[in-house]
């Protein structure tokens, strides 16, 4: 994370200012309703660019999401700086942030939408499988790191990841199509069997 | 569950052969391509009937959620046959089924398009936020028997029933969106955690 800099804060380039404008288009519109020229509209050169660069808004969204991809690897630390518990718990205060902005709310909203693009559209599928696997290898490696430092239980990453991820991708749908707002129980619920299932109490520690 | 008759076997009715050209036109084409031509062409009776009821396929599909709705809530049985753990198994079994025909997926694959509709449709969200409450009601009924029966530990069926709906949407979503495949070690580890959360050992009984 040296690279502090976001393309949404101060964009660099033409491929990051498409993106930027990508971004607030989907923000403002969602899916259904984006289109290249609502894009255009966010973009502060020529619009020509974009309909040079892309045969339609479907393939500008494979490029926003192969970026947006890249954008998550680089942003997510390949060591991990305090315990594995303490950055398990720095994932989740993102995903459960009950205080978001109307922005953030709206961007989790279209990217429901690309995602149901998935179930009939196998280029949004691939990229939604490249996604999952990328968040799924990322938990599995900090519960190793957890296990070979002796804060974690020697359980099986390949069932923890997955059932990890499952429950991030389930609160995010929900959050996004359904007004029950359970967030914060399912909050607690997760903290109960991290500290269950994973955590050594400190005394039995070796 | 008295009448195991469905409307897809043998519709009763004008609205249930609605219902159920409703349902098969939504499995061939999924959301974005529905039209009520095409659910007309799933329909025996005249498709006049169709525009003279419904003014576009969103009011139509509205009443479709509704009948589901109600068919999920009559085949919802109120009294627990066997125990508890049992009653959560079948659910899970029926969620999880890894050998599912085309139509069902491509069900699930439409469901899910749906859901995301109600990221910008109130009522759709309307619809889905009825559907989880559902769902968890009857999650945290099943969790209260099994407290009452002495099979279960004394836990907060308000933390738990949700934390179990979350992994459940989480399931489905990723099963029709992602080629991640990690439905069977999601299962095992749901397993694993009904067990030490909720489970109260054979010895332990009282």
């Amino acid at each position: 994370m040296a690279d502090e800099r976001s393309f949404l804060d101060s964009p660099e380039g033409t491929r990051e200012e498409i993106m930027n404008a990508t971004y607030h288009a989907l923000c403002e519109h969602g899916y259904a309703d984006l289109t290249i020229q609502r894009i255009g509209d966010q973009f502060e050169k020529s619009k020509s660019l974009l309909y040079h660069h892309y045969d339609g808004k479907d393939e500008l969204l494979f490029d926003f999401l192969d970026f947006m991809l890249e954008e998550l690897e680089t942003s997510v630390p390949e060591t991990i700086e305090e315990d594995a518990k303490t950055h398990l718990n720095v994932i989740f205060d993102k995903v459960f942030a009950c205080e978001r902005t109307e922005e953030k709310r709206e961007f989790e909203a279209a990217m429901v939408e690309l995602r149901a693009q998935a179930a009939h559209d196998d280029r949004y599928r691939e990229y939604f499988t490249q996604h999952d696997r990328f968040i799924e290898n990322h938990l599995s490696h900090v519960i190793e790191v957890g296990i070979a430092d002796g804060d974690f239980r020697d359980v099986d990453p390949e069932r923890v990841a997955p059932f990890i991820r499952t429950i991030i991708d389930g609160v995010r749908i929900n959050r996004s199509t359904s007004n029950v707002g359970v967030t914060r129980s399912v909050r607690s619920e997760l903290d109960s069997y991290i500290e269950s299932t994973l955590c050594i109490d400190d005394e039995n520690k070796q």
